[in-house]
């Protein structure tokens, strides 16, 4: 039997980044698509536990089912698991992301959430993202990696509680400088708020951001691959325990 | 100058749990209240990237500032931080939450997004949460345990990228039986779906769940401690880097 491949992500099954990550992929199993109808950036990990989900079937040909939901990127995942996968997927793929998903980002991230709620189930998951925002962003320099990353993980696997976190740099050269495996940056989010005056005479506020990079010397980290035109592959945890941290907080048990 | 505590939760400024957090932790500080105009359960690290925001002040005494907001937990911070706040809090407290935030429920709590988006401006955070998802429930056994923490927080502080999420049991008896620190339990939600059928003639689905703890004998884990009847402090990292994954990973570099 074909690998089962379910993909989904945070801009809208619309998005010009899943419809070239479904071509990419195609040739390497059953494709099931269940993503939001609408962008839902910054989304995180979120589930709807209020809302009444709907699935919508957009588009079925031999080997591929594309579906919407009014859902986040996580309903998506658990609605298609449920309702629509005939068998456990060998891989769950979140994008590919239009923008960074690199350093904290990854907390924010709804494609990341996508990849995070694959790893929740013990099952093969990977997010793909190129840092750039635009709709008609260009990914075809991506195809050759996320070929070789797919067939990789899904011969080998990955370990338990792990799933990838992979970013790609906006370069103007044609070719990415190569792969690393990197770490998490350490950066902050600054300048968020933007205040703004209604017409009817009360404040509202926007959620923007400025970021920074708080380590950027530190040649081990993901900002630092994409600053310097390598593809940055982030192996990243379900299990969040800081265990270094136990020997320090032994006195609460106290 | 006194501490100054931010507090927010993802059950909403009218919850009781947060409003018995706040008389506990009234005379260690300034308090600022920014949370949630009714629950946001399951929001995770969500914020609104198109959502215009609001801010209410619902309350204002010495000392005390309770302001509601239409957004998400973490937009609840970002924005107090930004508006609100007259100098950098000291302490960010997410809870207390009516219901159990252990094990993989880590990552799709908003009382964790709260803790995380403290953690992640390296203020030291704390997340609070009883496993009694009752409105009315009882949360004065947590008092002293609460005092403690808070009080050890403040004058010890915590790890950079390092908070804690600290689960209550609900208990028949009147004491717990002492405090772990704990790691993250491997758990998995199943059932999530329920599927209905509208009387317009369409299916619709609910969001529902089954928890599984996969390593009920593991005395280390924070499911373990709260089945008998032990505070769990789960010290939790900002940074979700599998470094143990790096070596066999190498090969994707290739």
């Amino acid at each position: 039997m074909k690998p089962l491949i379910l993909i989904s992500n945070d801009d809208g099954y619309q998005a010009k980044g899943i419809n070239c990550l479904i071509k990419m992929v195609r040739e390497y199993g059953d494709i099931i698509v269940c993503a939001p109808d609408s962008a839902r950036s910054g989304y995180a990990c979120a589930f709807s536990a209020t809302t009444p989900l709907r699935l919508t079937l957009q588009h079925k040909e031999e080997g591929l089912e594309v579906w919407s939901s009014n859902g986040t990127p996580v309903d998506c995942i658990k609605l298609a698991l449920s309702e629509l996968c005939p068998r456990k997927p060998d891989l769950i793929i979140g994008g590919i992301n239009h923008g960074d998903n690199a350093s904290v980002n990854t907390h924010y991230s709804g494609t990341m959430g996508v990849t995070m709620e694959g790893c929740m189930k013990y099952i093969n998951s990977v997010a793909f993202s190129l840092c750039d925002y635009r709709a008609d962003a260009d990914f075809s320099p991506l195809e050759p990696y996320v070929r070789q990353i797919v067939q990789r993980v899904l011969s080998e696997g990955l370990p338990k509680g792990v799933c990838l976190n992979v970013n790609f740099p906006l370069i103007e050269e044609k070719e990415y400088r190569g792969v690393r495996i990197c770490r998490m940056a350490y950066g902050t989010w600054g300048s968020e708020v933007a205040k703004c005056h209604h017409p009817r005479g009360y404040d509202y506020y926007w959620m923007m951001g400025h970021y920074t990079n708080d380590e950027p010397d530190r040649e081990d980290t993901d900002n630092w691959a994409l600053n310097h035109g390598y593809v940055a592959i982030t192996p990243t945890r379900m299990d969040v325990t800081a265990y270094e941290a136990f020997e320090s907080l032994k006195q609460y048990e106290l």
